[in-house]
């Protein structure tokens, strides 16, 4: 039985409604169109791009697994994760950090709309993660001090406490040799620290004390973990036309992925492990663990 | 009597002093220092520039105005919006942006730490204000509700909503001819947004209803606009020591201030007129005026 996949279809298009009809409510840019393009416009398309909504989708699993049951109010919280994960990714892929062309398939956000475009795309989809999460139409319903924690959740790995820190560390170690213990720091920060607090936040939101939402904080930064070391994986053995992006590309950077680094065999072994110690941490909470047991075959067995 | 002067004296130095202990708090860039520099060297960089602290200073202003006296409470309010400041100063400043070497009498945050890390460091400064915007330790006495009304406030300012539009169009414009009016909501997204924030943002935190928040954040408007409107006089009159930054530098990009498109005495008239309206909507509003009829001849009568 796989239960996952509609759960995963059905969540992915209410996340693409929800973000579609809050950009039509904002009616940004009516007032002295530009031309060409809107500022709207370059948001909306790297948040348009074919993606697995996989961090949306974490939230909400957490939270359901939990006992949470009104999937719709969780809607604004999990779409403000989407809005961060691609801010990210557009200032990820700039000229003066990743110098990337290609993104699922498509030019990146630079090359469709130029770079002074692309960087303030990237900062307005942060700024409207949190226009999103204090909307009081959106998130009304919910006790104000469970939206302040989410609030601080997101934030920090949003920031300096995550996606940033490990960008930084990231960009200026080019052409450095890295030790295995720096290169999962900087998976840690880049890549796990959202999908944590996504965890965390399901939690949050489910009304759970502190307890549980840690153990969900240090399950979703192992399956972050593994997440991570799987695209390393496929970055190596993987196919260009279905990852979406050009591949060896951090190569050209002369940066050691954790899979080039420590090798493909050591590298599953340790993908493995991360999601060993992710379901003892899970196990501890209380929650619902079928779907969290598919998610993390889904995640790890995937090709792109 | 001129009262304001202390005033800013001891704002300033409270939010500076709010600002460092809150770096020092958080600890970033213990594990894995970076040889050169950290993620919060360049963050703090900007931060730490000589600058006015306005935007801070004005929300003190416009919550004490209204009666409330516990001015510390208000710090992590007052500071988050140098932190939003700061992150739209470093990403205007940036090589695909203006291209400006100089703020503030020192080489911009690129020139000093290269263009990736200065993107980077903007990205952080923008998350960082909702990390302090949501942390208990700090806000914790206040109405949930009204810290969220506060985020919303802010949020929208920094975003596609503010700044970024404003500087979306800015840098869209670049080499074309703008009539007066488009200039003016220009100004009124890059510049004027984030004071009338601050405004609103006081009298949402001193418990005031929204026809007074609505009342403070039309004064703030028209106080940003000729905030901005007397930048611009000072960018054709003043002297390039005294004002910290390249001269000329938007005639460089060809594009046209309000004051050198529609001249000096027009210019001087105008800001005028929005001094006028912004103390139209503030005396609708109860505040206590005094100091901010000294805030306006200050903010007017600036030499930088």
């Amino acid at each position: 039985m796989n239960d996952l996949a509609p759960y995963i279809e059905t969540g992915k298009q209410l996340i693409d409604d929800f973000i579609n009809a809050h950009f039509i409510k904002k009616g940004y840019d009516k007032k002295f169109p530009h031309n060409k393009f809107s500022l709207a416009d370059a948001m909306l398309y790297t948040l348009a791009m074919p993606g697995k909504r996989i961090r949306p989708i974490i939230l909400l699993l957490a939270a359901e697994s939990l006992g949470f049951s009104d999937k719709k109010k969780l809607l604004p919280f999990a779409s403000s994760l989407e809005l961060i994960h691609s801010y990210s990714l557009i200032h990820d892929d700039l000229p003066s950090m990743d110098n990337d062309n290609l993104r699922r398939g498509k030019p990146t956000n630079h090359i469709v709309f130029g770079e002074a475009t692309a960087i303030l795309a990237g900062d307005a989809l942060l700024a409207e993660a949190f226009v999103m999460l204090s909307d009081k139409d959106y998130v009304g319903e919910f006790d104000p001090v469970k939206i302040i924690e989410t609030i601080r959740e997101l934030s920090c790995a949003a920031g300096a406490g995550g996606l940033v820190e490990g960008q930084f560390h990231d960009v200026n170690s080019f052409g450095e040799s890295l030790e295995p213990e720096k290169i999962e720091y900087i998976n840690e920060k880049k890549t796990a620290s959202l999908i944590a607090s996504a965890c965390a936040a399901g939690a949050i939101l489910s009304g759970k004390d502190e307890r549980v939402v840690s153990e969900f904080r240090k399950f979703g930064c192992y399956i972050g973990l593994a997440f991570q070391a799987v695209d390393d994986v496929l970055g190596i053995t993987g196919n260009k036309e279905i990852l979406g992006k050009t591949a060896g590309i951090d190569k050209t950077n002369n940066k050691l992925t954790m899979a080039e680094n420590i090798g493909l065999e050591k590298t599953r072994e340790l993908i493995k492990e991360y999601n060993e110690k992710a379901m003892a941490h899970l196990e501890k909470t209380g929650a619902e663990t079928g779907m969290f047991i598919e998610l993390i075959n889904y995640l790890t067995d995937r090709i792109n």
